[in-house]
């Protein structure tokens, strides 16, 4: 059982989000992170869409600058605070693309990280982040060590927290991918995200909302971690009694600033099983040739399973991330 | 020790090839293919140049149809027989990139492709040809078994002999990814290959030649079959006495289409080691996100070696395919 994180931004959530996000809003988000992040490519493969009887367009995040879509959303987070803010640092903790996300955007603003990890991280996760230059404040691996650990540094250096998926600044810099693809493909019926902490398909649904005329944002998401999923049916933030897919980075659940938006934007979401999620990522490895990390599958595994509600229907899929151990692949 | 096979097309390579050949008929062949190729991208890393200490770019090949630059010597091929040859269909012996190639292409044409296939060839290897449409005659697991069961179905079926490398459409066709190239870098002042049987390095050294004012050609080689560094040494086709490496698209050797234009147009080749291949394969893929099979890392493992040989040198690589069994990887 996770406990759920507080929000770093109040307690009414659906008044603050719909009062403060427009479409300027994100427009500004895009212009503010572009500098630091690359446009990254759309790519499909004829192969593919026989395979499914459909048209794929697949936003390559796993090209991004350290190699996943959290790149946008840890820019405009940092962008977005104040120079004395951004003096005193910013925080976070997260073992994963997140981590980096915020070691490599506050490197590019000259702008101190402190990154909250469990000791017992994988060496692979602790290079990522020093590469770009965080610095690392171990602690104990429990929620509760994580949260009480970036407290204190945040008292201590007076440094701002950053949430990997449940802030606002983050979820409008994540949008910018989906704003991107409907830039290139205006007439796409549908565009698919992984869920995970919510950050990627609350961004995607916004920018749905205010940029495509009739978009819909359908997400993937584990069987074995499909607490969004439960969210959706009961109304309430659901959490995980375990974890146990291959898709690391969906292993957390929504948070109430992202949750009110994927409530209201979001079409509907697909669960799949860990072999269907292999077999999807073994699928964009062969025949697109392009290093995934099983998350970023998870998507295209929902395609896969349900072809019938995707025949002929215009889709779009943003591969989130690349990010993984190549000694220790599930194939 | 491996049986040089017999050239198809006459045997005094100097005089064929310098007559023949022409900035018009690489325009050609490019024009011709064109319709049944990707443009392929051309991208680079940030991280990498940082590694490096140059400007490198990387054409990729190995998003190129079926995964692999042969794409282009194949349908230059087919497209360049006759109609009536056409109808007879085309026959190979490959069981590489080169099967798949001219599996597809044909089966793009309209036309029948004969693959000759040692009977214990990977079964990946084999549904590959499969899925192009190839229908696969198997032999014995010999040189002297392939080019006889080659040159009975030429002669059952009046099938044209395509070679995979040694041919002089199937050069001009491998022309046309360097020629891309140049066309969006004109500045580069070196372009870098594999070297396995030769018709890619020939093809780029006559784009580079005809389409460059100044850009150097340099070919990367595995130590473990090094034949073609000892050809340019000796001034004659050298072969190997094993093949000890994992770029397996690089255990063959020279032919006498290609080999004058190498002796003529390429500046040298530089020699790696195993360790060498493995580790640049890995950083491609893990900076890069992208697949690439081990033959394709040789020439960038050559740059790390002789970084100093680079630095300052706007250098380009042609990433030669991306097909490797994800099941049986070299890390």
């Amino acid at each position: 059982m996770i406990t759920p994180l507080k929000s770093p931004q109040g307690d009414n959530p659906h008044i603050a989000v719909f009062a403060k996000v427009s479409k300027n809003v994100l427009i500004e988000a895009h212009n503010r992170i572009k500098p630091f992040i690359h446009r990254t490519p759309v790519l499909s493969s004829s192969l593919i869409n026989e395979m499914v009887g459909t048209n794929i367009v697949f936003k390559c995040e796993n090209f991004q600058k350290m190699g996943a879509f959290k790149m946008r959303g840890a820019a405009n987070a940092i962008l977005s605070l104040s120079e004395e803010e951004r003096e005193r640092g910013v925080v976070t903790h997260s073992s994963g693309n997140f981590a980096q996300a915020v070691s490599l955007a506050a490197k590019k603003l000259g702008v101190k990280a402190y990154i909250v990890m469990p000791e017992n991280a994988p060496k692979v996760k602790k290079e990522g982040v020093k590469t770009y230059g965080g610095d690392i404040i171990e602690c104990e691996s429990t929620p509760q060590a994580r949260e009480a650990t970036a407290k204190r540094i945040k008292e201590e250096k007076g440094a701002s927290f950053l949430h990997p998926s449940n802030q606002d600044e983050v979820i409008y810099g994540n949008s910018t991918a989906a704003m991107e693809l409907l830039e290139e493909h205006p007439d796409l019926d549908i565009i698919l995200t992984p869920v995970g902490g919510g950050g990627l398909i609350a961004g995607t649904a916004l920018a749905s909302h205010y940029f495509s005329d009739n978009c819909k944002v359908i997400g993937g998401e584990p069987m074995e971690a499909d607490d969004a999923y439960r969210s959706l049916i009961s109304g309430k933030i659901e959490t995980n009694e375990s974890f146990h897919t291959v898709a690391d980075g969906l292993r957390t659940h929504l948070g109430d600033r992202n949750f009110p938006i994927i409530q209201k934007h979001v079409e509907k979401i697909i669960r799949v099983e860990e072999h269907e999620i292999i077999n999807a990522m073994r699928i964009i490895w062969e025949r697109m040739k392009i290093i995934i990390e099983p998350s970023c599958a998870v998507p295209f595994a929902a395609v896969l399973k349900n072809k019938e509600d995707f025949k002929n229907k215009k889709t779009g899929i943003i591969l989130s991330g690349g990010n993984i151990d190549v000694e220790n692949l599930p194939f």
